[in-house]
């Protein structure tokens, strides 16, 4: 015994572009980094899977291949796959989360198809409206957490509330913070500034008081200044404000590499900084931060980017172990209950 | 003579963090790069001014000071400064716009005052329904201008419409693209994403056929990409697209910084790249690209960053040039009755 109960994990071994193959080398790797913890369903076409799991030497004593004959393609219509989806590795591997069998699901697949099948398999927790798509960015002062990242493009007041609460509860699974920080997107720091529901927002965790750490409104330049631990916004502007810094960054380190390119003596010096330079690339590394975590839902389901390799897929991996161990929607519905004053009884367990 | 009128121009000298020291500098600068070609009204506290004018040496056949007893503090509340402020240096260099006397305004105060002003003072050129702000930013492919950057934080189909023909103008203008292509602001590129206002916009865009460049719908990532030469989009989504640019640009440099400064080998790497790194960093000179334009009011306002300097204000004024020797309002009009079908006749000019 490791002192930790076997923990049941639930891959879509078929989604992504780089699909089977870096899932089964994600999930080998963090099975080696967890001995003895993990135990993986790996939904998928078996004959594909079974060479690559003799590959890799993934451990027989902690997977079962669940086989199946369909895939959700990356170009498919979430309407469309609802209806004639029901035979896919990422609807079954959904559905084991969904029958108890598994406490979280990862899947690089369709985004769109992930969260519509994720919010009709799982079902919405109580108290939650919508739910919504989290992501991990670097800042200035560490990891933070930002949600809405595309779930939904319109919010009212109260979606912006519970999108901080989910929030809170998140970084503090993630991170081990007790009380983190919450801020809201929005165009100016004074209260008058930007749009409606997003000051009638304010003013709900306003009078939250101590209950919450609310900070008030941030800017798009406090994101990567890391002014709160946690920024919410609807999903519009969190997407916006996610591929925006996606593309800058990107932009800026062509730009410094093709003017360095330009002279000997440059890159000769660059060469002498590689070690800094190497550093400091491991700390953006993209891969760290992959996994959109859905929350809100009755079950945890997370997303990995869908052009990852095996590492970044591990990452999102660790990401759902984390939330599970944590039992991150058990959290998260108390949390809703006791701040909006609900009835924390709970409609799915037995007492 | 030069071949050239002499353009007149009015400046706020007593708006911004570094005023009048750095506005007058500014427009010393501007001065020499344009010699006989300009003449500029500075508005502002004549004892204040006339020390720094002289010291700078400014040709006293190319300026006239108009004396001013007030100006608008930086915390000023657009609804206050429109009822009291009519002795400030704003609202004065705002009104020799509007009285033909000068071509265009510029300064570097309180943007809300400014544009409340503005709008007033200047009013709003036919076929547009609401102004908006618009920016400069560089990009993959070259600078882009992105409008609106926070006028109107809620925006309709045909805002976006109008932002979009001005944004064209405004482009063609700086740049002398005599079709500059157009993006709107959206969260995926396929035509059913997003908000319904973009979606109705982007079908008005469609309809126009060959009268415009337009692209389509461009994401977050595609701002530094260059992807279109103009993106559009609604105040909210512009000023946190933005912004978060700014945030994520400061945080690369610092994170880099850091990360070098660990190791003597690296700073002295650094060292050597130093040409190259000046090169980069110079290109990327937020100076550059100072000065936000307002655009479909009848008459030239444009605002300098309140924190920028002399070199930084001289650009404002520079953007502001361009605007007036090619008329940009007379064109915007002209393009948005054209583009739009509607009645290009002149509610201002004699036939």
């Amino acid at each position: 015994m490791t002192g930790k109960e076997t923990l049941i994990l639930s891959i879509d071994a078929m989604g992504g572009d780089n699909a089977p193959r870096c899932i089964i080398e994600g999930v080998s790797m963090v099975a080696k980094d967890h001995p003895g913890e993990l135990f993986f369903f790996l939904f998928g076409d078996e004959a594909k899977l079974t060479p690559i799991i003799a590959e890799v030497g993934l451990d027989p004593k902690c997977y079962k291949i669940h086989h199946t004959t369909d895939f959700v393609r990356a170009d498919a219509k979430p309407a469309q796959i609802l209806r004639s989806g029901r035979e896919t590795s990422m609807w079954k591997a959904i559905m084991a989360v969904r029958n108890g069998y598994a406490k979280a699901v990862v899947s690089a697949g369709n985004t769109g198809a992930l969260m519509a099948m994720s919010k009709i398999c799982l079902g919405t927790l109580q108290g939650i409206d919508r739910p919504a798509i989290a992501g991990i960015l670097p800042s200035a002062s560490g990891p933070i957490v930002m949600l809405d990242l595309g779930a939904n493009a319109k919010c009212d007041p109260q979606n912006l509330v519970e999108f901080s609460l989910m929030g809170e509860v998140l970084y503090h699974v993630l991170f081990n913070e007790e009380k983190p920080s919450i801020g809201l997107l929005n165009i100016g720091s004074e209260e008058t500034k930007g749009r409606e529901e997003i000051r009638e927002a304010a003013a709900i965790l306003h009078e939250m008081g101590d209950k919450i750490n609310y900070y008030g409104f941030v800017e798009g330049n406090d994101i990567s200044a890391g002014k709160t631990n946690v920024v919410v916004s609807d999903g519009f502007s969190g997407n916006i404000a996610l591929k925006t810094i996606e593309g800058a960054a990107k932009f800026i380190a062509k730009a410094l590499k093709q003017e360095v390119k330009g002279s000997w003596i440059s890159m000769f010096g660059f060469l002498m900084a590689h070690s800094s330079l190497s550093k400091f690339k491991k700390k953006f590394d993209p891969r760290i931060y992959n996994g959109a975590m859905f929350l809100g839902l009755k079950g945890i389901s997370v997303k990995s980017h869908g052009g990852t390799d095996a590492y970044g897929f591990s990452c999102a991996i660790e990401a759902a172990i984390k939330m599970a161990r944590q039992d991150i929607c058990e959290k998260t519905k108390n949390e809703i209950a006791t701040v909006l004053n609900m009835s924390a009884l709970d409609d799915t367990t037995a007492p």
